[in-house]
């Protein structure tokens, strides 16, 4: 079912102008009309474009989400023009007056692409080197999905992963990790198209880029093949090579010209970002033989586009119907297939977690996490993730999952295991793990260290904005993870990541918590999730009548009570058993006290008004916050009138014992801190 | 006054494995002792570090700071046992004793290399990739102050760069980024060495990466060696040849075993985290033929080390009596030399930039910066920076300064020249431009879209703990970005830069501020710096009576001011105007409002309370802030009874204007929420 380019009839040599010129145009006057955005890109490289969605890429228009659809993702999100006019043309659901409407308030044009907005988008993209990474990160999830699901019959999976990349993304840093981790995984169905026009915002690459870029993913295990960007056959050619390459991802350097067409811009940075403006349209228009009004598109190049559409509506068709059949033939396999569409949430899922942590005593929450992680890889077969080297740290082994990679390539490695070994790259594997979630057959997680999330942090805003739900995992939470010192140690993360608009933070306190938190994570989250986990060893929280560990879903709740507290003691992860300990010998000291402990400060701010103020006994007790990191962000609940415990300097190297002491994290001097705000 | 194998006597095979030996179980037992650190590298990479030390690196114990020294970056900081090690046998103060406290509180041999605290420790190391890529950027500040300062006669900067490295570093994307760079720069005078060892802390590198790495780096245009990092004088080949390498760095890619000497845990996983355990010691000194005590190093050890640090010695005392005669044979050379060293303020400074500035009328801060920056770059010879691909988005173009880089290799491009074309490399040049600062020859800035703050994240943090004053630029600073949409318009980037610890964020409202915040980060700022700047234009704010632009740099300040205010509006940046008119028309409407802009939270915080209670009417006023951020952190100032206005959501692809009512930043909608507030 691969197509290729004998499946749609050749266009002839001044219908491929035309088509490859509507796209031009369309981009360009749509800019020009927005009075804002990127011509440069879309005018250099619509004859890829063109070429590759008429004569390769396998999508039905007709239906955006149809699971064998290739994907297609626009990695320099600039080029947004260019996008909506394939779209456009292709016969997705995006008007010529949507087109008009680029850049502008709610319309289905913004300017950079964002999934779940316009049909047909597959990735929000534009910072840059995301989406190329998203790629690699589809690409995986297909490779999984076909191992798992096929047999030498049938394989539901016969789609290639696309995706075009500018100079911005070559350079960036991000690029490079998620290449080499396609390099290792001989991703055969990722083919990545350079726009390789040498201008950027700058001016000439040649400024601050020597690289030879070629060499240099050959050096990663890539295939490369190099071409005229504006020759439609050379492009042609390369696609032919590219998608018969079945043992290594491909990198198509297409030379091209920024902006070509326009006269008087081309090869320029000027033409990067900035509208052509009417006069050099009218000379652009003139040289590319373009006699057409602003938005007017020829019927032949509607009609070609068509033509290309109606192969990929047949072969939408065939697939679904071989499906049928198959569903017979192969139930088990099918079967597979719908658990990875569907990710239902397992029977008695809730009660599996928390039995496998039940009665673990003291233990770190990031080893507790490592127990739950086992059960969850048993039930959820859709789920897969790793490390960023940090796999015995992070506790995230899924010991019956078999590592996932190339088969055979080490031991235990094969394309149907689940866990991925990311090596040292958090950000790519981060923008990997977005990819993988967004392929829509498998749910990631990765861990690394709390304060590695620094390195992660471009990628987790892209999940929250695409609201995807990627389990981004943390371990080593505090300053207690000790004698690595400062620069292992977080103070600032815990809010930064919280501050992430979308994202859902959980620090789990015990073992109910973690297990929940795991729950809430793979069946109830709408969105991304960062779960932190302590290094060293926490106490199981004592649980008050009427507990159940649902309250825990609801962000916060009180596991020491009192009628008419004075004190509410607020406090996530490992500080709550030190509130716990602290409420002891205040309670004995006549104090009233209740201990609230708040796995999650979003999930708790959206339960009800009432229940909020209900816990932290608004309006009568003055609350106290305890989180081992900085303060910011606590005074909303401490108020005027309370007091926010924090660390608000760097950590030290030294064990974890005597920073506690030091930064006065025991209960004694928590203890005596509330006295004193008492008095 | 080059320092190459055949300076310093060398030692037998005998004392050679001694010395390297030494090192290893300096190391070995420190970590044993602590209970805590990373035998593995230091063990593996005893060997070169030891004929690196003695026989290549140009460097004096007796004077740590020597400006032409070597520099030595241990960019897997996590091998701090060995470099500790290095920094004992060698001379520098850093007794046994201290050794014996690795990894105890406030002792001089913390988890990680801590620059600034232990004498002979160039960098703070650890987050991985980040000391490689501190070390580019010494490269380059090194090779543009020997620009600036030599003749054909005589060069002051005859010193290298050296880093060392591991896997980890390798895979890191800000490697990538810098190594580009690097071979962009032709750094001759960089040389790094890959500690090849193949095995990572999940297992085998073949786990996650397959990259043929030589073929990479020669790809990014570096000279590359391969040697067995275990033979002393197949390691002195490979520095002969790197240190002989002039116009290309150099990359040596030592093949190595991880715990070279421990007979079981050699060439594991197990051995790069965690102590060896008095058993594996013992195997381990009668494999090394060691039968020494703890911490107990033979004096013939001692003595050769002695012997080359004399070398050293004798040349700095050879470089100090050459720049006397040079002083006075090239006294403008020299002068310029003492400017890199001091950089003192110059006179008029402050005036100067202001002036630059002076009735600019309605102008985005971005624009003024420019104009600012003008008059910086004549004044300061020995600031350099420039822009991650984004300059005349940035305004950070040195129109007179010239573009750095290899001599002739772009028109208008030289070595003296002072302006970076970063390429869109984020990360890498944020490490980069702390590498200048650590260099000491000068102070840089860079700049990016705000949004992208978080791609230089981590080495923001590192330049904060560092107390590094490095000057971060950041312009289209909020969602007035417009059309480019939510991927590109910040919202929680102001506050969670503001959460580093020791890094100051400055957000000026209009020409004076933005002339005040430059004057603070070249010549008051003790720590790293962001200056965060507008897309868009913004009217000078109102100066009342009493006015000095010194006001400027308490972090905030009246701008519309009453006795007695109900309500003080606290904005920073462009929603100062915005305060400013909401001001005027709840003026009209007899309410008694203060205006207070304030640019700087951290040198706000860093006032006398009774500034901070006065100018915020504490205890009397409403205060209601204003910033086009997520709200997060102004609590603090808003307390119980005032107001935040900000953007908790992602913003949207329209013309700024539209989002700006849209999202409630008019001054109609702001005066609407105060009176409600008021009612």
């Amino acid at each position: 079912m691969r197509r290729d380019s004998k499946m749609v009839p050749k266009a002839d040599t001044k219908l491929s102008m035309s088509c490859a010129n509507a796209i031009r145009m369309l981009a360009v006057e749509a800019i020009q009309k927005a009075n804002s955005g990127h011509p440069g890109a879309p005018m250099g490289m619509a004859d890829i474009a063109f070429v590759l969605w008429t004569r390769y890429l396998r999508h039905n228009p007709d239906a955006p989400t149809w699971p064998d659809r290739d994907r297609f993702v626009l990695s320099n999100g600039h080029a947004s023009g260019m996008l909506y006019a394939l779209l456009h043309l292709s016969g997705y659901k995006l008007s010529i007056e949507d087109i008009k409407q680029f850049r502008q308030w709610e319309s289905l044009t913004p300017g950079h692409p964002e999934v779940d907005h316009t049909p047909g988008v597959e990735v929000t993209t534009g910072p840059l080197g995301q989406g190329f990474s998203n790629a690699v990160g589809m690409a995986m999830a297909a490779k999984r999905l076909a191992a798992v699901t096929s047999d030498d019959s049938f394989s539901p999976v016969n789609h290639r992963i696309f995706t075009m990349m500018g100079d911005g993304c070559m350079m960036e840093g991000i690029t490079q990790e998620a290449a080499s981790l396609a390099g290792h995984h001989q991703l055969g169905n990722l083919i990545a198209i350079y726009d390789d026009n040498q201008i950027t915002i700058d001016g000439p690459t040649s400024l601050a880029f020597s690289d030879n870029t070629e060499a240099r993913f050959k050096a990663l295990g890539w295939h490369t093949i190099t071409c005229d960007g504006h020759n439609h056959e050379a492009i042609a050619r390369a696609l032919d090579e590219a998608t018969e390459e079945a043992d290594k991802p491909s990198l198509i350097l297409a030379k091209t010209k920024i902006g070509w067409g326009s006269p008087n811009k081309v090869n320029t940075s000027g033409i990067h970002g900035s509208p052509l403006g009417r006069e050099e349209i009218e000379l652009t228009k003139a040289q590319l033989d373009w006699p057409y009004e602003p938005f007017q598109v020829p019927a032949e190049v509607y009609d070609y586009f068509r033509t290309s559409a109606d192969f990929g509506r047949r072969e939408e068709a065939n697939w679904t119907q071989a499906m049928e059949t198959w569903k017979s033939k192969a139930p088990k396999l099918y079967a597979r297939w719908e658990l990875h569409m569907d990710k239902p949430i397992p029977s008695g899922a809730k009660s599996a977690l928390l039995a496998a942590v039940a009665d673990s005593g003291a233990a770190a929450t990031r080893q507790l996490s490592g127990k739950v992680l086992q059960v969850v890889a048993d039930q959820t077969p859709w789920l897969i993730g790793g490390s960023a080297d940090l796999t015995p740290s992070n506790s995230t082994a899924l010991k019956s999952a078999g590592i996932f990679g190339p088969d055979g390539l080490v031991p235990g490695m094969s394309r149907a295991g689940a866990y991925l070994h990311g090596g040292i790259r958090e950000h790519g594997i981060a923008a990997v793990l977005n990819g993988m979630t967004l392929h829509g057959s498998h749910r990631a997680f990765g861990g690394t260290f709390l304060v590695f999330a620094d390195y992660m942090r471009p990628s987790m805003r892209l999940a929250a904005m695409m609201k995807l739900p990627t389990i981004f995992l943390f371990s080593h939470d505090s300053f207690m993870v000790g004698e690595d010192g400062p620069t292992h140690q977080p103070i600032e993360q815990i809010a930064s990541i919280r501050i992430i608009a979308g994202m859902t933070l959980l620090r789990p306190a015990d073992a109910d918590e973690t297990a929940m938190a795991w729950y809430y994570s793979l069946h109830e989250a709408k969105g991304p999730v960062s779960l932190l986990l302590t290094r060293q060893a926490v106490k199981p929280l004592p649980k008050p009548a009427g507990y159940t560990p649902d309250d825990i879903l609801k962000g916060a709740y009180a596991v020491v009570d009192t009628d008419k507290p004075e004190v509410v003691i607020l406090a996530t992860g490992s500080e709550v058993s030190l509130a716990v300990e602290a409420a002891e010998t205040l309670t004995k000291a006549g104090k009233k006290i209740r201990v609230v402990s708040m796995p999650s400060q979003e999930l708790f701010l959206s339960q009800s008004k009432e229940y909020q103020n209900r816990l932290l006994a608004k309006g009568q007790a003055r609350v106290v916050t305890i989180e081992a990191g900085v303060t910011q962000g606590w005074q909303r609940f401490a108020g005027d009138t309370g007091l926010t415990i924090g660390l608000d300097h760097y950590g030290a190297s030294a064990p974890a014992e005597v920073l506690a002491e030091k930064f006065g994290f025991t209960s004694k001097a928590i203890t005596e801190k509330i006295l004193a705000l008492l008095n």
